[in-house]
């Protein structure tokens, strides 16, 4: 069974008898029931009852509900009511638009709205660049979405997508002070999501792409940047890609091999995919196979799309035709940007010696990560509770940080790079491990590094 | 020479002898120069000299150089920098986005993003009604332009048009802790505009529409309310039309008459004067003449557009065919939404005694407001020099309050009509005379009546 996690955290309020085991008694439940204990509080206290409120984390909603029948059982115990902790901080929203300016009396409102206002209106009219010094797109960044292919959960559209941008800009605010604002489009008709994003794009400085499925997306994002003047990005492609090729720099370091030697086997050809193959080509690998549900896309194949013929065309050099288990024979690096449970620990023993395994699937990795550590020196997952968490949080700040501040109207692989440099040098050479290839998500060092990284390579 | 205003407020920073003069020298200098003094800083002192920030009002930006040119000129003073206040305050925007959960540390993360946001998902793509309780469309507003028709500039366009929708967004968020969000379009195609609102509106749980010009302006209202589930309001419309009805509702308390019963006359077809129109009819008044450019719009004439053919259908029984200066003759109140000087005293003499005038035009009203106080018992304006000032800040942020906290799927005219007898009450009966008949904009009780008069009227 998976660990308790804070996302599945309740608090049940109790009334109990007023005896002196009472929260020890909620204390063994909890802990019987597998729930992990957070906080015991008390919140009234009477001569012959105590009501307390019980947190703690659970597996997943059915667990919560046998860890709240678990406390109801108990003689003489009673269960007034269940509150779910990611739903009550949930509850309104996760973001708020706040006033930079004061407005408290008429000459504040004479400067910020009429009539004042009129004059930086015409500034801007008669020189559109000063929109990036007057207005918030200075700082502000689209986050757009379709709604498509959210998190693990696929198509669920629009406003069941709300709660993931609104989060999304929240962490956009908190690592790289970056104002992030969620654009959820009711359609997923390419043209259309492109036409909208272009009729939006003078309040924003950036966009950025986030959860639109493949092969709409690579489509999406390179019209949005061959007609945009402001940087396009899309998170699962690039912002993947970054925090990979961090990682991989760092776990090379520790196994002492060249990316430019190395034989790399991806599991995957969707968005992260296909923006992993691009970006170590970019950085110098040579030698990578990728492979989807039916094997090792090779350029013998006939009925590809574009981008698959992409793939084909620039990897697997010697046509490799075969299962992905079979491509994995002699690789030094396994990648997975896929699905649960598709390989074990037997997969990873036929790797090269000093193997590194990425198993990025979320919520479950392509192979049990402590069955892959047997034989591989360096395992990382997208999870947080194993060592080596790839995790986007790392790379999508700090990069619009550095473009904002850069001015940039677009962005490249030589800024992506730049990112990925930054995240891997902001682990120090002595901390370095087989269980520390990348920086924890709350280094705050991290996001203004990679802003001066991206933004040194955008040229400012 | 109209009056200095804050909307053009420099600061000149002077360096100037060390005399025990210098301060009054600067003074008389603003003075002369036609400036108003708001404050003397000393910024620097040495032996021989002393460094000033004179902060004061202009007229205008011509203005502005005049009295820099003043301080310049005076013997042994130099001017080393001007800074205008009012784009100081733009710099890098009016807004920003801040997150309302704390993510501090791992749980924090694990609760407001994954992977316990997914559930929240889940629950959202099961009961979409829940968008309204667990997401930000709970409170938030979009303002939507396309920059077609701003303040009095005109057609200036959506990057132009931002300063100006963030400042309609603070004042949403400071007068009804509304979150509103400028929506800038580089469209103005009806149906481009229509289409694009329709694909943003999952994220928001209303629509402001704000300076789309006349007619297209009704055209993208209509078709947003008929496929929008949320409320569409357009400011320079209703907006409009609320403050002149709770106005012209504490004029008529003045001068003792009754709506059913007056003449009234309204120069400007555009958007407010049609939403004006509108809900006066609505109600209850019976007696009304519209004028455009040419006179009078009446049912006889031909080649109107279908909005001049609603006005003329539904005002002006008696087909008066004739001049705005004619129509005047005997009207209990004239409502200017046109523009300025278009009037003199002699003009308004000829209305009924008792005569009510509003003479909106912005920055110049239709008629001298002193001239027309010689011969009308109530003068309002749309400025801020005068008394009486008709401003939609007194409506939009308590309408919006009111919409939200009721769920509100559409608005009809009993809610705008409730909202503006809530800001006509707001004037208690001690305090109403001809120079008080609206309250001030910063009068805090304003936003709660209007929000709870609209709420009620949405029967919540």
């Amino acid at each position: 069974m998976p660990a308790p996690s804070p996302g599945y955290a309740i608090t049940v309020r109790v009334e109990a008898p007023a005896s002196a085991t009472a929260t020890a008694q909620l204390s063994a439940a909890v802990s019987t029931a597998g729930g992990a204990l957070t906080a015991l509080d008390v919140v009234e206290s009477r001569h012959d009852h105590v009501v307390i409120d019980v947190t703690c984390d659970a597996v997943d909603v059915a667990h919560a509900d046998t860890i709240t029948k678990a406390l109801g059982d108990l003689d003489g115990f009673k269960v007034r009511k269940v509150s779910d902790r990611t739903f009550l901080i949930h509850l309104g929203g996760k973001l708020e638009v706040t006033p930079r300016v004061q407005l408290k009396n008429r000459d504040d409102l004479s400067r910020a709205y009429t009539p004042g206002v009129a004059r930086v209106c015409m500034a801007i009219a008669e020189n559109p660049d000063d929109a990036r010094r007057l207005t918030i797109k200075r700082n502000t960044v689209a986050v757009v979405t379709d709604g498509s292919a959210v998190l693990g959960l696929g198509n669920i559209g629009p406003a069941a997508a709300l709660p993931v941008m609104e989060g999304k800009a929240a962490l956009f605010k908190r690592f790289a002070n970056v104002d992030a604002w969620p654009v959820c489009l009711d359609t997923q008709d390419t043209d259309e999501i492109v036409r909208t994003v272009q009729l939006l794009a003078p309040v924003y400085g950036g966009v950025n792409l986030e959860d639109i499925s493949a092969p709409r997306c690579f489509e999406v994002e390179r019209r949005l940047r061959e007609m945009l003047d402001i940087p396009v990005f899309h998170d699962d492609q690039h912002g993947t890609a970054i925090v990979v090729l961090a990682a991989l720099t760092n776990a090379l370091r520790v196994v002492s091999k060249r990316l430019e030697d190395i034989k790399i086997v991806i599991s995957g050809v969707g968005a992260a995919g296909h923006a992993i193959i691009r970006l170590l080509l970019a950085e110098g690998a040579r030698d990578i196979i990728a492979c989807d549900r039916k094997g090792a896309v090779h350029r013998d194949q006939s009925g590809r799309d574009e981008f698959r013929t992409w793939i084909a065309d620039n990897t697997n050099e010697a046509r490799f035709d075969g299962t992905l288990k079979a491509a994995l024979s002699g690789a030094d690096v396994f990648i997975g940007v896929s699905g649960a449970n598709i390989l074990n620990g037997d997969d990873i023993a036929t790797m090269a010696s000093e193997a590194v395994v990425f198993a990025l699937a979320n919520p479950d990795p392509e192979v049990d990560p402590l069955a892959a550590r047997l034989h591989a020196t360096v395992v990382a997952t997208g999870r947080s509770d194993f060592p080596n968490q790839i995790n986007n949080v790392l790379a999508f700040p700090g990069v619009f940080r550095g473009l904002l501040d850069a001015g940039a109207h677009e962005i490249n692989d030589q800024m992506l790079i730049a990112a990925a440099s930054a995240i891997a040098n902001a682990v120090k050479p002595e901390e370095l491990n087989p269980s520390y290839i990348i920086p924890s998500v709350f280094d705050a060092a991290v996001a203004p590094a990679v802003a001066a990284a991206v933004r040194s390579a955008a040229g400012k």
